[in-house]
């Protein structure tokens, strides 16, 4: 597409790296922000840059934090012997919205794949060894997704963490609230049957 | 939804400011971000600031510009006795995209919409006129949206521009190449059984 003006180019070009955004769409961002008063689009790009520039790591969990140790490690509230393993800080996210879970948690940063050549050693499993053996952790429950990615990665911390004293857990596999039976993969209607519990009201 | 981090927060909102973008393309952004180098960063975050501080508006035809008149209007094997009339900067790069049309353009920069307060004085319809009256114009094409508010802008404009000695005409409208005659609305098919063409090959 011919642009007019290399300074929109360059905004749609900078929108259309982000994810799931294409050029139409990147189009339409560049020409909002084009519409909006400046002091709008200085506070949108400072709050990119500071968000670049000043976010940590918790370096517990390894959870985005602005301290060094994230709200959630640092609550006493909290179940510091529960840890729920996950792969992103967008999935301790989610957890957190259900509002159920008290435990705390532990952000490996991916996943293995060999396709994407990210192995055991680019995730923070060294760090969740540490965690159990500096004491006090009695349950690790994996949350992990489904698939090859996700089963091999449970697999390996499965083999890592068995010489621990703790129990390990996956999250339940089953049928989720308003699907129906009859659209349900076999391998989840097989899962959710045989993990079948007792009925409660 | 709890953030670990105000920072993160932010820039989520942020995000999600931007068209058609709800919470959780806005965090998935917001993750995005934080995985980029920094530099990446700065670049996204400077290209908005500078698109907003020095971008321009053309002062013939309104398009976005980063100079007083648009490449466009610039170019001299353009059809300066053709002008085509369009709501916003999109259209005009919507039709540019088609390599078809080799004339000018005029951007209204909105359509008449009493409901959202946008009467015939916010658009550039005045500076439309000073054109068509500085002379050397023809026709004027209109490519307005279809609809009650496209219309009602064609109407009127069509009555403040009959008393010029110009051509005033509109964008075909018909079936879609790729539709099927069943899908097509009756308004469509009506105006493209009415609007019918010689058939050449």
């Amino acid at each position: 597409m011919a642009y007019s003006s290399k300074l929109l180019e360059r905004a749609v070009e900078q929108f259309s790296t982000l994810p799931g955004i294409g050029r139409k769409s990147a189009l339409r961002m560049a020409l909002y922000m084009l519409r909006q008063p400046r002091e709008n689009v200085e506070l949108f790009a400072s709050s990119l840059v500071s968000l670049a520039n000043n976010v940590k790591h918790c370096k517990v969990c390894n959870m985005v934090s602005d301290e060094d140790r994230c709200p959630v490690c640092q609550d006493p509230r909290r179940n510091h012997s529960l840890i729920c393993v996950v792969e992103s800080a967008r999935d301790v996210l989610s957890i957190e919205n259900t509002q159920i879970y008290n435990g705390l948690y532990h952000v490996l940063g991916g996943i293995i794949s060999p396709m994407d050549g990210v192995g055991p050693s680019d995730l923070t499993i060294a760090e969740l060894e540490k965690r159990i053996e500096d004491g006090g952790v009695k349950e690790v429950v994996m949350a992990l997704s489904t698939g090859m990615e996700g089963e091999t990665t449970a697999y390996f911390l499965y083999n890592r963490l068995k010489k621990y004293d703790i129990k390990i857990t996956t999250i339940a596999r089953g049928v989720a609230f308003g699907d129906d039976l009859e659209y349900t993969d076999e391998l989840t209607l097989a899962k959710s049957i045989e993990n079948r519990q007792p009925f409660k009201f």
